[in-house]
């Protein structure tokens, strides 16, 4: 179990398959968290204050892109994903913001395994790639993102510990 | 003038050209923020404790990608970029993380602008898109997003205000 003894705990390259759908429990995002997100990393008018952001492209307060980002990271590490080793992306091949996140709006995600594959250069090491997308409550996309995610292969004596891995498209 | 007072000051489409180079000046992040915005997004062992850090793939404390992504975003609203309606970004092309942010990091950013064009939907808006590549004091890149931005058209009487728009690749 070297080299990651923390998500020991957790999925292998082995224990995925393409076709799985993992689910998030949703989350509330309120008016202060967007103010407060925007005042510290995107201070722009939209996702500062009500009145301001009337006169522009949003037409009311929106949640800046990074930050309804960041949240869906929180709900994916919350999610049953769970690869050994953390989440740890490389970057995404696809990354949307299809509409706002409004204040009040209840975020959840779906993502679904649609590659796994071992690392060329890492023996010890592969690659899944994953497409999130984060839901509001009316069910409606606000950003979908196709991710790499880098995943340990199972070493001798390894065990997954969360249960069965979950089949294509059933958890 | 109408649609977006706030931001009149910018820059509209007209004066955006393929080439143009804007820069951000640099900003320090140190363990405290790593550690409080992988508390609230992205609570991982790697981004929250130098000890527990240890034995992961980072090998010690670093940033979560989407702090890399929400500090490049506050960077960009600073920079000289300023197109007219704000940074309103519609997704990315390309997104990438080539390696982690550390502590005592210091980043920056430098953006191209690649393609300037027309909305084909809606008149009043074009869409450019910029690399914007995040490096730390090493020059050494920490993150590469190729995004697609809605900047407004200019509408007659609107004047640019920041200054001739600089000249591709010298600014």
């Amino acid at each position: 179990m070297k080299g990651h003894p923390i998500y020991v705990m957790g999925r292998f390259l082995e224990d995925f398959a393409v076709g799985q759908i993992f689910r998030s429990g949703p989350v509330r995002i309120d008016k202060e968290q967007i103010k407060a997100f925007g005042a510290e990393f995107d201070p722009q008018p939209f996702h500062l204050d009500e009145e301001a952001a009337r006169d522009t492209i949003f037409g009311g307060l929106a949640a800046s892109g990074w930050h309804t980002a960041a949240v869906t990271m929180r709900l994916l590490v919350e999610s049953d994903l769970k690869p050994a080793g953390g989440i740890v992306g490389a970057g995404a091949d696809e990354f949307r913001w299809p509409r706002p996140v409004r204040p009040g709006d209840e975020l959840r995600t779906e993502s679904e395994v649609l590659e796994v594959r071992p690392s060329r250069s890492r023996p010890d090491q592969g690659l899944i790639k994953v497409r999130t997308t984060t839901l509001n409550q009316h069910d409606e996309a606000v950003q979908i993102i196709v991710a790499n995610l880098m995943v340990p292969r199972r070493q001798q004596g390894e065990k997954i510990a969360l249960g069965s891995a979950p089949k294509p498209g059933i958890c």
